[in-house]
């Protein structure tokens, strides 16, 4: 017996962490991070609050290692997944998301246990829209996982499967942004369990009214 | 003594109508069109099932008819506009939404009564960023609304007021449209309900996490 | 007889005086502008250096004034007109525009008279693509215009037509800009004469590579 | 005793021949292609019509193959490098690119040698700003290149270095797209040295006007 998973690839202490607690809410989650510090605690969390939670160590950036993760999902979940998001600040493989994309969530919204259409969402950021100097390596990766999402959106549509594309632009509330903007009100910067919401949002979207991308920045941010 | 209310402006049977119902499960609405044809049997829905609805003839690319449309919406429900629509086909006038939004939504999110920011959502196409030949009398007044809604988003969202932009890129689902794509499954249209949806999802996002333009389209469209 | 000639429509003593200048040194030309002072001395002066100029008086927000415009130029200069380099800050009459493409330009490249194809050009500006606060009045026109050049360019491209978009994006160094940037070096600002000889690339482009869209900025310009 | 030379990466029968033989009428050039078929011939042609070119097998995709050909050129041509185009299809090694900037542009255009800003200017396609379906792996690195090609034109441009994109918008006519549009009259695919023609216009844009984006495509291309 197996039931509808969601996958968070790129889990850490700020989005990451909102999108599991959210998506656990309505699925089992598999979060994805290369270091188990960054999902360790909550998978407990979220395995004692009643959901379902497993963690496995990926690099994301590499074909055989995000293959073995989901081959360790599909041991312990089975394979209907509903929802995945690729949420890493560095290079996703590409290969492994076409194949994930082909094997995983065509088709899948024509059978009865997908409430929902299959959702990929990839987090991209300022830099997916604007290369500012010095920013290349950066930049560069972002615009491409844009081309990526753009073209995976387009191939995917028709089987039923929704891909979306975020820009996320502005600085996110985590632990590690704590000193930053700091004399600023709080509206200055993004609050990652609204980042979750929308996520939530996008995945929820009917199949006659995809939305293949949105902004989300906070109200006080300049663009 | 008086509530927050909606203004949905351009009500037709088709995403006017699934706005105003959507947006009439929480607050009184004010239906506005030049055709009371467009609202009448609306309101009347909306008043008998346990909402409260108003419609108000209105010529929206006339500055005075919306000033008049405003004046009588407050005699009615008072000052406090939660969220507007503006939906029609052709222009607004420009400098009437400008006063709205400064009258009606500046400070609007401090205050006790609002539950959620303050929100004017434009409802564009793809003719909005695509200029196709023989379509510049549309996409001209289109881009033009684009252009109106990043400004305005931008002068007042530091104020609190959320400003969006939907790119409704595909074929509506609604009686005028019956007959195209008629050899096309249902996810070749767009389902007005899921705009609607879509709308009210901006409307309740957080002043931490503001989305300012989404594309809406149903899976089986080209893009 | 009658001879290929240009018109630049929004002459003052910056860029369009630049532009007047150097499609002079090819064509016979017609400076359109509201306001006479603008054109009598750059008319006179192009007459007497060996090139042929006439100045009309013309609302360029006017359809009727740019309907007279151009019948006063087909009896002056015949109807071989080779560019037109929309120029002016404010709004430009859709209508005319479409109507001198139409009877003007179409299929002008066949012919014998024509050493490159029928070129319009539209003078943009940062706002027709970035719409910021409190600059709706501008940046819906540009937005607008914008749309309109695109357009017309999909729609006549195929009969060999030539239609490009500038969005120049800096302050144009004329008169009026004198005290601008003051205490930065030159190249903190656009050159007019530079901008006329990238119009002027522009209209000698081959059919085989027309460009639709190029952006022009001063290399101390922040973008 | 040197004198500025023009670099073309990525030479081949069509556009980076155009190139080459377009920029050899002022500079010396270096011709860069994997495969020495790609450019001895061009070479020979160049040299016996009274031009100056070498020509260096050159993987560039690869740091270190770009590196041996800049060291290889600085010896038989000196330091002083006018402009670099980068034609290639396949992606380039940004670190050899960002280094080639840095040492051999900047401030270059102070220097008496230099008639014209130093230049570099990247071959783009449809697919630089559309990704479409099954076209991820082009598109990515498509995209890719444009955002660098955006981050060094922002970090270099204040000292007085032009870079620009180019995205070339439908078939070009080369020997391998002979059969391609075969029904259709010439002005469906592009002239290699129509874009010749305006990279080199873009390459003597004044310091106070640069482009940094331009589209080229054919009068018969659809968009």
């Amino acid at each position: 017996m197996s039931t509808a998973y969601a996958i968070i690839a790129g889990v850490g202490p700020g989005t990451g962490a909102s999108l599991a607690r959210k998506f656990a809410l309505t699925y089992p989650v598999a979060l994805l991070a290369r270091n188990p510090d960054n999902y360790t605690s909550l998978v407990e969390e979220i395995n004692k609050s009643g959901g379902k939670a497993i963690g496995i160590s990926t690099d994301v950036s590499s074909s055989s290692s995000i293959d073995s993760a989901i081959a360790e999902i599909k041991s312990q979940y089975g394979d209907k997944c509903a929802a995945a998001v690729f949420n890493a600040s560095g290079p996703f493989a590409r290969k492994s998301i076409l194949e994930l994309t082909e094997k995983e969530f065509t088709g899948g919204y024509e059978v009865s246990w997908a409430k929902y259409p299959g959702t990929l969402i990839f987090t991209g950021a300022t830099a997916s829209v604007k290369s500012n100097a010095l920013m290349s390596a950066f930049s560069t990766g972002k615009y491409a996982m844009r081309a990526l999402s753009q073209s995976i959106a387009r191939e995917f549509a028709p089987k039923g499967v929704h891909v979306a594309h975020a820009i996320i632009d502005g600085v996110i509330d985590i632990p590690r942004t704590k000193e930053w903007l700091k004399d600023m009100p709080p509206e200055a910067k993004i609050e990652a369990d609204a980042i979750a919401e929308a996520y939530w949002n996008l995945h929820t979207q009917s199949k006659r009214a995809f939305t293949n991308e949105i902004d989300i920045r906070p109200m006080l941010e300049k663009w």
